[in-house]
């Protein structure tokens, strides 16, 4: 199940970024799993990864390969996590990225292993099957294209039912020159972003320093990846990757920024949302809103607990208007001296909850139509001060049952 | 579904403690839904109740009813939660109490409506359909006896699947005189406690103060109803309420308050566990011990993003040894510089996380058939420390989203 059209959207190609790839055969003979992708020499890229202390070995391999400068290529492959895996696996992620530095190196300047960023995703702790990983390589390098996007997109999916892909060319200034964004993402459960998601790669040809570029995307990814939760499990191989090609020749500084973090955030939210509309099982999409909060922190406590609990994403997988477990929800979120007589709560606009209580204008018969929509806002009014904050999430059915039970048979 | 054999055991009477249970019609025609609870004149009474922000009328009621003077008698009904009911809420809650005392004062003392403690449960947001309640109070005052245990349990039943009590009979000391402890708890869904439980009722003949007896409920609620999640939501209604009749002439002081607390845990442990092995949907009881931490918050913090991960629970509904999914919980915790490479995992006795990896003697065979067990144990080993805890709970089935779908309808 999934909601939304899930329409895959044209995707521009960024000059200065290619993609090939491949079917190594990596779990299931015959799908694309292995994605090369490869930067220009001139491309600043910056990089947030899983907060989980138990981190895969291809994001502890790419946080030290980016540390010694500035990566060259990108590569992932699908069926396998490489995670808990120990000295082998870090010893795995490293080598694929050798194999892949060495045959570029024999048609073009040297590449090093350290200008490769190995990327995972499938089950946990299995060994990653190198044989066949690395005679994908090839396949997937010869593929290289500036139009690769679409089935790059497919060759990093898992439980995904759609690949994923947004796509964007404006003009930061009067100037006809435009800029593009593209990006794809991937992602379906164990999706609690923690400051990164689930695999995310993004390019633009714009030109931008390191430390503009670094800027950018945390406060994108802040307004975007790290708003969701399917399932409220932080996966250990998250990753998102932003590449500025500067192809363009269009710079971008001070002076612009913020007009291109705009166009970049909506890139990132249109990715992000697009995990929660295939989100394992999801037959709703959920925007939580809590407004008129005391900080920013509190509102997200309440929004989370909103959009984790069974009890909520039940209720909303039987459009049953059950607003008695929203309000146990906002009550033991833990948010201190909570004035629950203040509280208001709506339903894609039908107000149900008023000073803490059934809303005096409330009918059963408002609340069941507004809980037949496929999308569904929830809407918390705290009304005890100005922050807000969105999350969004799924709600919780028989099939995401079924495909976490079934995941690895 | 449920696990264990379920089977109610035999209730040993308390002295000077009765109960009455009548069908009043409040939900479902026909049902046991509202008791009356009897408590001698010379009883201690200790209460614990929810810390959700939003919690129901009758908690509020008891609460201030406690400040007042010693209770006399405890007054339940099933089939409606009168939460999220505003003032006319408190004044139902008020009433029914009231109602309750004038009718008893017929017959004895003068007992003021401040003598009596409401408790209710059920679905959240309705009316109190006080004109069946009120009209059910004697009924349940009639059928008053020192036998209405089994009864009782029956009578504050919601989603549960069947009734849960806990008795025990003990000497304190090398004397012959014992002592009795006799308990009935419901609840199945919608429970995290916080400082207490979805309604547990505890009564003993000891003679103890009410400064020891509070001291004696924390304790025990600490070890028992503090350590359980079925889906990690704080009910707005949990209470839990131990009262002591004295009529034993057993007094439990300082000397042998140690050896009365053990014998209490157990019974607390028991009504816990039970709410567990009937938890909604539940097809395993899962403990989930974690060791060697650094103190006993990081304990509970790793034991409960186990306990609660809707990955972990859906690998146990299918008797999957997903073992990465418990790595990756442990390493989402949030606990400070945690070395994973120091991490020991094991499922009922069968190591499977050495060191932060798979370990070396672990085979699929070993960790399948751990997994086919109805209890599972979880044991993690932190290695940093001494703390120790143990948290319980069940797995995640299409059963549990089918009830929770349902449940109004």
């Amino acid at each position: 199940m999934a909601t939304g059209s899930g329409e895959f959207p044209q995707m521009h190609p960024v000059p200065g970024f290619r993609l090939g790839t491949a079917c190594a055969g990596i779990k299931t003979p015959g799908r694309k799993d292995l994605v090369v992708m490869e930067l220009s020499a001139a491309a600043s890229v910056a990089a947030v990864f899983t907060k989980n202390a138990f981190c895969a070995a291809p994001v502890t391999v790419a946080k030290q390969h980016l540390e010694s400068g500035v990566p060259r290529y990108l590569l992932i492959n699908t069926g396998n996590a490489n995670a808990g895996t120990g000295d082998s696996g870090l010893a795995n992620a490293q080598q694929s990225c050798q194999v892949l530095a060495n045959l570029q190196s024999l048609s073009a300047a040297k590449v090093l292993s350290t200008n490769v960023l190995p990327f995972s995703t499938g089950v946990i702790g299995e060994p990653l099957p190198m044989d066949k990983l690395l005679a994908g390589i090839p396949e997937a390098v010869n593929a290289l294209d500036e139009n690769g996007w679409a089935d790059a997109a497919e060759g990093i999916l898992t439980t995904d039912t759609r690949p994923k892909g947004s796509s964007l060319q404006f003009s930061l200034g009067s100037s006809a020159d435009f800029l593009t964004i593209t990006g794809i993402t991937k992602g379906s459960g164990m999706i609690k972003p923690n400051m990164a998601t689930m695999l995310g790669f993004v390019a633009t040809d714009a030109q931008i320093d390191p430390e503009l570029l670094h800027r950018a995307l945390h406060l994108v990814t802040n307004r975007s990846f790290n708003r969701i939760t399917v399932d409220s499990d932080t996966s250990t191989n998250d990753a998102v990757v932003l590449a500025a090609t500067g192809a363009s020749g269009i710079a971008v500084d001070e002076s612009n920024f913020d007009l291109f973090v705009a166009y970049l955030e909506k890139v990132f939210i249109e990715l992000a949302q697009s995990i929660i509309r295939d989100g394992e099982g999801a037959s709703k999409f959920v925007g939580v809103l809590v407004d008129s909060a005391g900080d920013s922190a509190e509102a997200l406590q309440v929004a989370y607990c909103i959009a984790e609990s069974p009890l909520v994403k039940t209720a909303l997988a039987a459009s049953d208007a059950n607003w008695g477990r929203i309000l146990a929800a906002v009550g033991r979120a833990g948010v201190d001296n909570l004035d629950v007589s203040k509280i208001s709560i709506s339903l894609n606009g039908v107000l149900i909850v008023e000073q803490g209580g059934r809303a005096t204008s409330y009918t059963e018969q408002a609340g069941e139509q507004a809980m037949a929509a496929e999308d569904i806002t929830i809407q918390v009014s705290l009304n005890r001060g100005t922050a807000a904050e969105t999350v969004w999430t799924t709600d919780l059915t028989y099939e995401y049952v079924r495909i976490n039970a079934e995941y690895r048979t």
